[in-house]
Formats: C-alpha cells, structure tokens, sequence
C-alpha cells in the first residue's frame, strides 16, 4: 500500500510499505478515507536528523473498517471510524477516568509496527477503546469538521478546559494555527465572554474572527502583553497556549491575570517554564497531550448538528501522493491545514 | 521600641527603631502580643547581601490594637488580632474573589514604612481588609495554633487546595518544615486517604504522623520518587511542594500521577521549572502566595474548636531580644519554628 514516509527534515516521500494487517486480537484494520497533516508534524519536518529506515507519519485519520480481530466488540466491517491521533485500551484506570491520553497500554500511530495515519490503511491496536463509529457516509459534507475530532479540535478544547475557560470569562489565545483557531472555537463554546487571538496572518485572523475571536493582537512578545494589559486592565482569566515554543509559553505565562489559568496544549520545543511569574501573581499552569477520545463523544453532537465549524480550518485538500507538497505548503505558511482524500 | 533588622546574611540584630505610629486614616497600630520566625526569613538569612541600612523583618503576629485612623470601622482598640503575612485592601477586584494575596493595593510587612513583625509594635496599613478580631484572650492556651493562621497553617492549606486534594486522594508532601506539616494537617482536613511525607528529620516526621501522616518517606530526589512510586503505583494524585528549591520542585512534579496536581508554595529559590514532565503526564501546576486573609476564617474555627492544633510546629519561644538565637537554630534545623513572645 502506498504511505507517507519522513527520512529526515524537509524530507517527505510516499512510498510503497507493507500493507497493513491485523496482529493482535484486538486491533482493527482500518482503510483510510480522510486523514490530514498537523501542525505537530511540522516539528520533525524542521529538524529531523536523516534517518534511513524513515518514520511513518500521521495520526490523524477516519476510515472505513475493513476487519477486527477476534476480541474486537464494539466496531465492526463497514463502520466508519474516527480515531484519536493516540490509542488507548479504554479500560485501564487513566481510561477510566477519561485521560486517554496516558492510557497505561495505548500508543501512539507510526511507531513499531503500528502505521501511521497518512497511509492507505492502519492497523488500530486496541480497538474498542480507541475507535468511535460515525454515525454518517464517508464522503458527508462534515466530513473535514469530523475529522478535526481526531486532534485539533479536541486539543484546543483541551487547551481551554485546563485554561478554565466558563461563562464570563476573558479569554487570550497563543497561535493562530489549527489548534489556536479550534481553541478559539472551544472557548466561544464554553460560555467565554471575550476572547482575544494572538496572530498576525490575515486569513488565520479572519477565520479565529468568525470562530468567535472577539478581539485581535498582532503585535508578538511583549507588546502583544502590553496590548492585552491595556484591552483587560489586569490579564486574561484563561490563556490557551498553542504554539509549544518557549517564546510564546512566556507571552501565555504574562498574559494571564493574578489567580488565571494557562492551559498549554502546543507540543513543548523547550526545556523549562519560568517559575516566577506565575507563582507571584498565582496562575496555575496544566494541559499536556490531550484525552481526544473523551471528547469525540462530548463535541461530536456539536459537529452533526453544525453547531461548530472545526473544519474550516482546512484551506486545501490533495490526495496521498501530493502529501509531500502539503508538507511543503504548510511549513512556509502557504497553508492553514492540509486534508488528504486518498 | 524595639525591633528586628536584619544587616545581611548571618547578621540579624534586635535594635532601637522608631516607634510605630499611625500614618494614614486607614492605619491600625497594633502591640505585637505574640510573632514568629519564618521559613522564608531564613533565604535572606542564608543569602542576603549586606545592607547599611538594614531590612525589618517578620509578617506573622497577633496583636492588640492600640489605636485606629478615622476611616477604620471593623476593629477598634483593644482588640485582639491576627494579621496575614500581607496586608491587603478587602475591596479591590482580587481580594473580593478572596485572593488577597494578589490585592492591587495590598504589600509586606517590613518594607518602606511599614514596620516588620518582629518587634514591639506594626502600623497595619489597610487595616479593615487586613486584621482578623480573634475571639479570645491574648494569653489563651490556643495561641500558638492561632498564630499559624498569620502564614504557614494557610499556606499548607493554600499548597493542598491547589494541589486539588480531597476526599480519597493520595498526597505527597514534600518538605517537612512547619508548611510541609501544616500541608499534612489541610491534607488531613480536607479529606486525603493517604498522605505520604517527605523527610528525614525525626522529630518533624513524628509530629507530620501525628498530624496524619500515613506514609513516611525517608529519602530524597530520584530515591524519593522510587519509593512513592512503589507505594502508589503510578504516583500521587496530589503533591504540596513545601521547600521552593530546584531540586524539590522536579521531585514533586515526578511524584505527580498521571493527571495529577502539584501545588507549590514554597517561595522558589529557582528560576525555572521543567516542561516536559509535567506536561507528557498532564500534570498541573498551581500555587503561590497563599490568600491568608480568606483562609483565617475558614480555619479559625477547627482551631478555637482544637480540631487541628498547628501550633504545634512551635518547638522553642523566646523574646524579641531573642531573636538573633532564634534564626541561628531554625537555620541549623536546631528548632523547627520560632516563637517570640515579646
């Protein structure tokens, strides 16, 4: 089967690989009919060292079940399925607590033998507690917000929920990249009053804007600081950071207001997080990769009813083989999110 | 009157200051009754540069008040009363959401005219949204207990309500001085099913087990974490980091379970904190100065009701001329907390 490969930054290729097959009892084979590119990816596609054996990549994907293994209840051949960009077994005591995402037997796609998401097919591991059946065709038209349950739409969620996002409150977002603008669309859902988004591209702020953003910051660093010092008098209640470098983790830290919250979903690309200026004016900091798997189920009836959008976030769609150019687009910009219909 | 100054490291002095006096219609003055000596006294003691002029030092007392500015109404004199170790306003936006410790027109003891703890008398700034009228004598038998509430009683318990203790959780309590203790005391309190200590003074690890400690963990750093990690299988739901150093700060983040809470109040003697520990394990971070002021009348009653007994972190009183001794034995760990009855 054909699937996307990384030897290395700026190194993208699909390749012919295995196809894939079950192994396990529990896994699912999963033929994929939509998957994406995420922002997350775009890390490795800055620094990777080259590596000849490659990396498979993608965690973000809905397909068509094309067999379980024999303990697999809960899907079967024919269902269309969501996945989260992790697995989980579903049952063990992080599971059962609704943080998937420290699923003590879970995993991640595109490591070992598991594929990764930008591919023809997966082998899902853990099937019934990864998997979620859509209750749609493959080819509806919610397809591309369906597909942001896999990732950035439940991140950015996540970003908010830690970030204490509720009625009433001012909101600042860090990042206008899918993740930032799906925050956006998260805290409006949860009763913000006032959510202000940090970015600089025009169409990212113009989406962020009709998502809910009800003010704009261009300015970057400390004068994106003093900006919103000035809008809010004392900082934002809850500040979403979704970026993951150190630069924009300091400007979330400033940001919030004594006793606010910063909920940090962007992948770290630094080591450490001043400790002071949070502590003195008692901002709690929390977030970390998100439990996507507990909100399929809370923001799916969002996305059916069309009551949120996620999937605006994609501005341009290719097949498989154009991957590497989605790669390409995205790491200069060009493009907010790329949707692969194989 | 007499005072405490402290000229730099090792070199404190009980000397003639001025004597308190009122200065704004605000003001209280109040005859310091009973103070102590704080952990946090001890970081400049270690470390502060010489100054000329000297700094005055302590922020926990109780007092008698003995004269008030035209604008005080809610005390009046001969009152007895227990202040925060921060003075705030009551009416400024922080303080009505009783989080005092960040009010925008509150500040410290000990600083420009604002006389410090540790000497005969305190002119209170803002004394209507600071000082506390306690119910009882000034040589009551709960005395010592009541003088907890100025500080480390509300910053153990600020440590665990950030570090989201509760009902059937399990705690860490890292640092085994009077806050660590008193973290065990609020652990205890608000409903903690086991709570692990940290430490390795014996005395301190007796009374934390009569405060209700349940565990004991002698060693420290990466041993440390071995053992809870033994005991609790996957780390502890909540952790009171009680010391403020580098090295104890990524020893409560590794104790923390996955989606666990680290509350962190002792004043950091470090600049930063790790990311990536906390954040792969969707741990939180919270804390900071604790809003005494609010907790005072949410503790005082299981104190005057001897339903907890902090007071108990007193292991040596003496008078304001002996202070100096005072300092030398908490920081040769020779005492653990410092009682000055002038």
């Amino acid at each position: 089967m054909r699937a996307t490969v990384m030897y290395g930054a700026g190194d993208v290729r699909v390749e012919d690989v295995p196809d894939a097959r079950l192994l396990a009892p529990t896994d699912a084979l999963v033929r994929v009919t939509r998957s994406a590119i995420c922002g997350s990816d775009l890390w490795p596609y800055k620094s990777m060292p080259h590596s000849d054996a490659g990396r498979r990549m993608g965690h973000e994907f809905i397909g068509v079940v094309d067999a379980v293994g024999t303990n697999v209840e809960t899907v079967k051949t024919g269902d269309l399925v969501v996945s989260p960009f992790l697995w989980s077994d579903g049952s063990c005591v992080f599971c059962r607590e609704g943080l998937q995402s420290e699923c003590l037997h879970g995993g991640r796609y595109g490591s070992a033998d598991v594929d990764g998401g930008q591919g023809e097919a997966v082998r899902v591991p853990q099937a019934d507690g990864t998997l979620v059946v859509l209750p749609v065709g493959q080819d509806d038209a919610l397809m591309p917000s369906l597909l942001t349950l896999t990732d950035v739409m439940g991140t950015g969620h996540h970003a908010a929920l830690t970030a204490k996002v509720g009625r009433g409150k001012t909101v600042a977002v860090v990042g206008d990249g899918a993740v930032g603008l799906c925050g956006v669309i998260a805290s409006k859902r949860l009763g913000a009053e006032r959510i202000i988004l940090l970015g600089s591209n025009p169409d990212r702020i113009a989406l962020g804007q009709e998502f809910g953003a009800t003010d704009v910051v261009r300015e970057r660093g400390e004068e994106a600081v003093e900006r919103v010092r000035e809008m809010t008098e004392h900082g934002a209640h809850s500040v979403l950071e979704c970026v993951g470098l150190a630069q924009a983790v300091e400007t979330a830290l400033a940001l919030a207001r004594p006793g606010g919250a910063v909920g940090r979903v962007g992948v770290p690309e630094h080591d450490s997080t001043p400790t002071g200026v949070a502590f003195w004016k008692n901002a709690s900091i929390a977030g970390g990769p998100a439990p996507v798997r507990a909100y399929i189920e809370e923001l799916l009836p969002d996305v059916l009813d069309g009551r949120i959008e996620p999937g605006r976030v994609f501005d341009r769609t290719g097949s498989i083989e154009d991957a590497p150019d989605g790669y390409q687009a995205m790491n200069n910009r060009d493009v907010l999110k790329f949707q692969i219909k194989p």
